[in-house]
Parts: structure tokens; sequence; C-alpha cells
């Protein structure tokens, strides 16, 4: 019996996200395919953030049980990269204790979301960002942002289909900047915790405030109003990724 | 009558690179079809960079006369970029004079390399840059990088196949860093002029002294020596990217 740890990268772009589907080819299913391969026995799977289609991760968790437990941790990462698309990379395997849970231990998650505003496409970032038609005023989302930090009830940002108890959430930080080269407009956000579609529906707002759509002063009272109507709109999912999820 | 200068991105990994060949799907075939739709006479365009196969731009340059002269500059990207295909497009379309050479009028050009050092491979950056297996002493490429900086005799970062008639060129900048965010760690060079595969061998080189196998301070007694065989590999293409070419 062992109980292990992976961080992982994958480019969602091909992927129904990472929850297994039915019909479609996710993250997850890859992974139980090539866990199942190393290690002669039906593995599960269970991901600290379920992923959305098209989304990406730099620091992806997940977690399984195996009973046959042949394989130091050290050597689980070049076993499993040989056995996964080249779309999904295992970067580190921890032995954790069997209580160990990856989502309801998870004590934070950070999320970059990056903008490409330009009239014109660029096809060295079409796969991981957000091509916005028009000119983004960044100093402002960088102060609309920072209304984010905080304990809030995050039910404006929360898309309808969402099945959380309660929709408060700390955000701890929540940055807008440049990256250097690209010049990409990023929104990094950290928190204990987000809603369904949460991070996206925020750089939606952003890119409101951005435009001039909505004030960056109002978004107080826009999370105030706990109203899904009055933020704006969800963002497409190919600009997000996962960057790291903590644990202590 | 009238002559264009077109600024242009691609991503380079699905092309045999810019140059028109009889076999192989290039950039420059790609834009030549697009013209011939728009103007509907055959156009021939000629770039200031022949970049290889797999290598991308951000900011490549070709300029092309037409006789049929219906199209304000401003308006030709967005009418070039609905007729190519996504991987490539027009960032910029200026008029220039009858007599602007794209190649002989370049003052200077800006590569970028871009190499993931780990010994597990990440999809996020497989595309954009070269994956090295081991761990690389940046402070040592940085060093050594200096000293491809001034006018030398770069015959030793030359592919056999070059057709240069000199093998002097002036390197006015040269850099490692290592980028923010993604960890790539990155070369820059801005010089006069480059010669076949000059880029990929100087970060061939830099990688043998990242890694151990050559002195940085041997860098200068290299490029005197001449000889091919005294600098390093040759690196992949996929790390390359043409950033920029200056005119007066």
């Amino acid at each position: 019996m062992g109980k292990y740890l992976f961080t992982i990268a994958y480019k969602g772009t091909n992927y129904a996200g990472w929850q297994r589907q039915e019909n479609a080819l996710t993250v997850q299913e890859e992974i139980e395919k090539a866990l199942c391969k190393l290690y002669k026995e039906p593995v599960v799977v269970m991901g600290a953030s379920r992923t959305d289609s098209g989304v990406h991760a730099l620091g992806q968790r997940c977690a399984f049980s195996v009973t046959n437990d042949c394989i130091p941790a050290e050597k689980l990462p070049q076993a499993m990269n040989t056995n996964l698309p080249m779309e999904i990379s295992v970067l580190m395997a921890e032995e954790v204790d069997e209580n160990f849970h990856p989502i309801f231990d998870a004590k934070a998650k950070t999320y970059v979301y990056k903008i490409h505003a330009s009239s014109l496409r660029n096809p060295m970032f079409s796969d991981i960002s957000w091509h916005v038609y028009h000119k983004l005023d960044i100093a402002r989302m960088k102060e609309a942002a920072r209304f984010f930090v905080g304990e809030h009830d995050f039910s404006a940002f929360c898309a309808a289909n969402g099945s959380a108890k309660t929709f408060v959430r700390t955000i701890y930080s929540a940055d807008v900047y440049v990256e250097q080269g690209s010049g990409l407009i990023c929104f990094e956000v950290n928190g204990n915790g987000f809603l369904y579609n949460m991070v996206r529906i925020m750089i939606g707002t952003l890119v409101y405030v951005g435009c001039g759509k909505i004030d960056k002063d109002d978004i107080p009272s826009i999370i105030e109003s706990k109203s899904r109507e009055r933020a704006g709109i969800t963002a497409p999912p190919e600009g997000l990724c996962l960057m790291e999820v903590f644990y202590n």
C-alpha cells in the first residue's frame, strides 16, 4: 500500500478539462491509463482542481493510492512521462500520508490568466491567452483587482451551475501586470479556494474595467450585490493556467 | 504601383521555414498566396531573414511591390489575416520607397533563444523552447555570451552550407537571463547580421559552457580559431524566435 501526490503540467488545448467524462478525452483519464499500465491495477486519481476544458496547468496536483507499491517516488515522473502523451507531464511525485486529501488539505491556489490585447491576432500567443481586440487600461485593471483581496461572498463571480455550499472565499493577493518580453497582460490571483469559473469571471470583469464598461470603484458593490449579472463576462479558458496548489 | 513592408509573426512549428520550396509548405508561400488573393496578381515577397524550419518570429519583415495599388496600408494587416492560416499574422504594414530593400537596408536584428532546463519535459514550453535535460550554470553562460559582443569573424559559428561572402559580423549585445514566470533561460542577441545557423550554434556553445563541457573563457579562442568543430552543437530550431528587424 502507498499513497502518492503528483505535481502535473499540461497544455489543456486539446483536452475536455481535468475530470473524467464518458465521451471526451480528459487529463484525469490519461493519467489513470498511464498509472494502470505502470501498476497493472486500476488506479483512480483525485485532482486538486477540476480545471475546465482548454485550461492549462503548470502546477496541478493529484493523489492516488496503489496496493502494489513497487516504484520509488523519485522514479515515478520519468516512468509516467514515457506513458503519457506529450501534452501532459508529471513534474514531481512525493509519498504522502494515507489520510492526505488533495482537495481538503489544499491551503491555497495560484492562477494566472493571460490576455493578448491587440487589434490583430498573434500566433505565438493564441493557445495561451485570450485575444482581446481593444486596448485595455492596465493601471485601472490593477486597481480594480485589489478589491478582490479579502474574505468575500463571491456569488457574483460564480457560474450558475456551480455546486458550492458556501460562496465565501478568501483572496490573499490579486495583481495585474505586463509580462516582460511577450507584453501579455497577466492577472495573478492567490486564494484559499475558487468557485466554478470564478477566475474567468474575475478577469472578464477586469477586462470590462480595462475598456471602460465598468468603473473600477464599482467592484466592491458588484461583490456585495452577489448578482452574477453585475459582473463581467466569463473569459475563455485558453488564457487560464493553474500555477500552484499549496499544502502545509 | 506601390511597395509595402510587413511586420509578421508566425509559429514556425508546422512550417518548413520562411523561404519558398518545391515540396514543403513555407511561410513565404502562405503570404504570397494571400497577397495574390487580395491583389488578383502574382506577388513575390522578400523576407528580411530566411528563418529555418521550426523557427518562430514575432517581428519578421518582408517587402513586396504591387502594380494594382488598391488597398491602404492600414487596412492591409486585417485583410491579410483573414486570408492567412492561424499560425501566421501580419502585425503591421507600411508603405516604403521603391528602392527599399528588406535585407540590405536592415541595420540590425534581435533574436531570442529559449531553453527549458529540466530532467522532465513540460508541455507548456515544448513548442517554444529547447528542452535540455541537465542543469545549466546561468551565471557562466551570461559571462560567456559577453565574448560574442563586438566585430568578429564568426566562421566558427556558421553551418558548413552557409553561402556568406564574409564571415565578419558585429554583435551589439548578447545576454542570458531567466524569464520571469516561466523560468525559461533566454539568450537575447542583437547584431548587424547573422550567418547560417549562427544563433543556434552560439546557444549550443553556451549550453556547453552551462554544463561545463566548454570553459567560458575559451569563447574568444573558439571565435579566433574560425573552426566550426571548436564550437558547440547546433541547437534545435524550436527555441529560436526572430524578435525584431531594425531599419533606419
